[in-house]
């Protein structure tokens, strides 16, 4: 068990592309349970890995999170019995001038084109120096948590 | 991904307790999901090991069984966000006069006192030699799913 903590923004601008890339991903991802009651359940597969994930129903910046690698083949089988539609997106991470490592989603299906950054935080008070190219933090915002966006379009902002 | 062919029976007697006694193991598991609609995500802990079970929707003898063991420090956070009442029972692990290795489960809570068989077999088709200790079968019966067993107590036979 880990103790996930990260903040989410929304991304203003393509300024988060001039950083370096450090690795792209595509991702997959369905749910077996939302976490309205129960933890969120969630397989995630990506071209190489696959994993399970369960989080608990907390809202906002920290969560549990007890996260395990399966086999690529049982992902790919499980994610066929998850809630329609799953999410796809590409996973950016980036490296920006301060050292702080980024995840930029940017979304397809229902909110193509969407695009989200998300930094993980060892402490909910880790100071994070907020780039030019971020938009409105929304970390507290349910429409953004990933088990609403595969379903619900988000209005553009 | 695993394919779980299996055949439960009520106990009529205590005639299983002449077979030699292989493992004797206290479990506790709980749910996040039950199967209605979603596949049954279970947490099973015992005395020394924890694995997080997902089983497709199918009933009867035959289903997908994806198993992962996991930490049991996890298993044992993890059961607390299960459904309540979980389950708690002791499983008798025996070989009868044939060979036949069964799990002979005692049920402790709500179905204090059940007892119940279960056989694992490599194909539907494989036969079964039923010993004379063992009562009706409840393969297709769903008040004896495990998952119903925690919270609904079965009549007696």
């Amino acid at each position: 068990m880990a103790l996930e903590i990260e903040r989410k923004f929304l991304v203003a601008t393509d300024g988060w592309k001039k950083h370096t890339l450090v690795k792209k991903v595509p991702i997959e991802q369905g749910y077996f349970s939302t976490g309205e009651k129960a933890p969120v359940i969630r397989i995630r597969v990506t071209n190489e890995q696959a994993f399970m994930t369960i989080k608990s129903t907390q809202r906002g910046m920290t969560r549990k999170e007890f996260e395990y690698e399966i086999p690529l083949v049982d992902g790919e089988e499980l994610i066929k019995a998850c809630w329609r539609p799953t999410i796809k997106k590409t996973r950016h991470y980036i490296v920006d001038n301060f050292d702080q490592l980024w995840e930029i989603d940017i979304f397809r299906g229902v909110n193509k084109g969407l695009v989200l950054a998300e930094i993980e935080l060892e402490s909910e008070k880790q100071p994070v120096i907020i780039p030019e190219w971020l938009g409105r933090e929304v970390t507290n915002d349910d429409r953004y948590r990933n088990v609403a966006l595969g379903s619900t379009k988000v209005p553009k902002e």
